[in-house]
């Protein structure tokens, strides 16, 4: 039986007794009003309309690589939930679908407390009632370090006719446009890191860090308004973009200037630290939109957060597709950092 | 850049060339035909008929708590990877809805060898092609041991007017059938454990150690015969028929001279260990169908694996749901092992 609020009672791990108790606590977090719930083999469910596509994607994160524990920790494993719903549901967003349905698999050590695994399945509640999805169903194992790995499936529109923001359908001439604003959470991890105390004008770059909004919603709209080419920009700005740039085949290119950086972290490091977080630092789960200028207006007014032109696809020069960040002079920047490697 | 092929080659961790290098591997056993392959965000297909309902579990493994690596290893890497798709799709096999995408996350540890990954892909592979599944994205990360999490996702068939097996719906005076011969898998890890070199006779144990078939059609045949019970017995056929009971407020008595043991487990073990296997030892991947008598004929000629009656749902006795293992004297039998608790 897993003990319930005892600070350092270690976790013990009986599985039926475990998903019960995790059900229970997502409380209407969890799909109970699917065909068949959470508890029996498998979860089944109906699309919203009989006709959409299916869309999936899976995420991990592990202690150690994506997040640490202990005194070194910069998030509470409530964040560490929320994050993973985050960097999930991102993926479909970036679609253009909507997220509906979360599959959770927690990997979980022999060390860890009860309150950990709370505190991780209350985050990850927050997270869904946020972003509107249900989890669906999950798995439980014994490993050496917490894990978590979150496969979403949501669905396409039928009334943007089943269409898709993919990677592959950026064309020369078309605008790339970002969502919020870049280098929040890379400059919250990087105060969390070097602060003890942290003052309250920099909590907009914590919360980032923390606690990421998927811009869930504004794919579709943009998909309704003739966009077809997205990217969750997770792994950084030119990073992901590169990826839009092989598919394509096409360059890119990024106006610095243009770059919409969070004020807080222009103020904590400076423009040019604030810049290289922008375009390298990945973690804020924005998407970047790339489409004919022409629609530009009709999805600003569409989208519900603010969108910022930062630059234009242009032919490939080379035999590699190129991402190329411009200075004011139009001369080529490199950034300190380029972007997430997974495997780092 | 991954090494090819070098026995000693460290596990070298760049996701972006291993993610493509895998899909490479993954042949045909990759989803490159639906409508967003593997590579973007997220992978989109259709259903194969618009009013199918989505089916979806997840299923891990972690190398130290499934299965052990070096000199006390029962399996290859590959057997894992095998293994890990069998679990998988019987989830959705046990629903009576046919399984179609796999979603893999996979941990990685720093010690792992290139030839490691290989082999367990190899194994994805093969278990793909035979049970008639498709990989449509995956995630990798690095972590302190190897571990492998498949989400699968299936559909119901609107031939079946989308009706699915449930656990809950077992009714006093339904028949208990099962498919293949129990125990094999269980005794073939007993064997494995042992023995240092095993005869020709045990292969058929060690094959269903290392690759178990999930009965993946059955369920559906049976869903169209009448059929809207059934459990994937993998954790043991009492405690697994444990939770038909629990879930259909009935008790299930099982006779244990019906139950059909692997002949080559008893000619090991003898009757009495084989019997105990095959009622806690699971890992079989085999089905527990639960219906009334009169559909049992037809369910028989649907089926190409033999199906074995092997008990009746009776009425629940006292206020838990019962599972009671009867001799042949109609007295109560408790087995050495009752199943496998996930948390081990």
């Amino acid at each position: 039986m897993v003990g319930l609020g005892a600070q350092d009672e270690s976790f013990s791990f009986q599985e039926f007794n475990l998903i019960r108790r995790i059900i229970d606590q997502l409380g209407v977090a969890a799909a109970q009003d699917i065909v068949v719930p959470p508890g029996d083999d498998a979860a089944v469910w109906a699309a919203s309309s009989p006709g959409n596509l299916i869309v999936a994607s899976v995420d991990a994160m592990m202690s150690g690589v994506h997040w640490l524990e202990g005194s070194e920790s910069t998030m509470t494993s409530s964040d560490v939930g929320w994050r993973a719903v985050a960097a999930s549901v991102s993926d479909i967003a970036a679609m253009g679908a909507t997220p509906k349905m979360l599959l959770i698999s927690l990997t979980i050590a022999e060390h860890t407390t009860s309150v950990f695994v709370d505190d991780l399945v209350q985050g990850i509640t927050d997270a869904c009632l946020f972003h509107e999805v249900k989890v669906a169903g999950g798995d439980i194992v014994k490993g050496s370090t917490n894990g978590i790995s979150i496969t979403v499936i949501g669905e396409t529109d039928h009334h943007s006719d089943n269409q898709i923001l993919r990677r592959n359908s950026a064309n020369v001439g078309d605008i790339v446009v970002v969502t919020g604003r870049l280098g929040a959470s890379a400059a919250g991890l990087s105060l969390l890191k070097s602060a003890d105390e942290i003052d309250q004008s920099w909590e907009v770059l914590v919360r980032r860090h923390r606690r990421p909004d998927a811009r869930v919603g504004l794919g579709r709209k943009a998909l309704l308004a003739g966009a077809r080419c997205a990217i969750d920009i997770s792994d950084g700005l030119l990073q992901d973009l590169g990826h839009i740039a092989s598919a394509s085949e096409v360059d890119i290119e990024i106006m610095c200037d243009e770059v919409p950086l969070e004020p807080a972290a222009v103020a904590l490091l400076g423009r040019s630290k604030a810049l290289d977080l922008g375009l390298g630092g990945g973690e804020d789960f924005e998407l970047a939109l790339i489409f004919k200028e022409e629609l530009l207006k009709e999805i600003e007014r569409a989208s519900d957060i603010e969108i910022t032109v930062v630059g234009r696809v242009v032919e490939q020069l080379a035999d590699e597709a190129m991402v190329r960040a411009l200075d004011s002079s139009g001369e080529i920047y490199n950034p300190a950092i380029r972007g997430w490697d997974h495997g780092r």
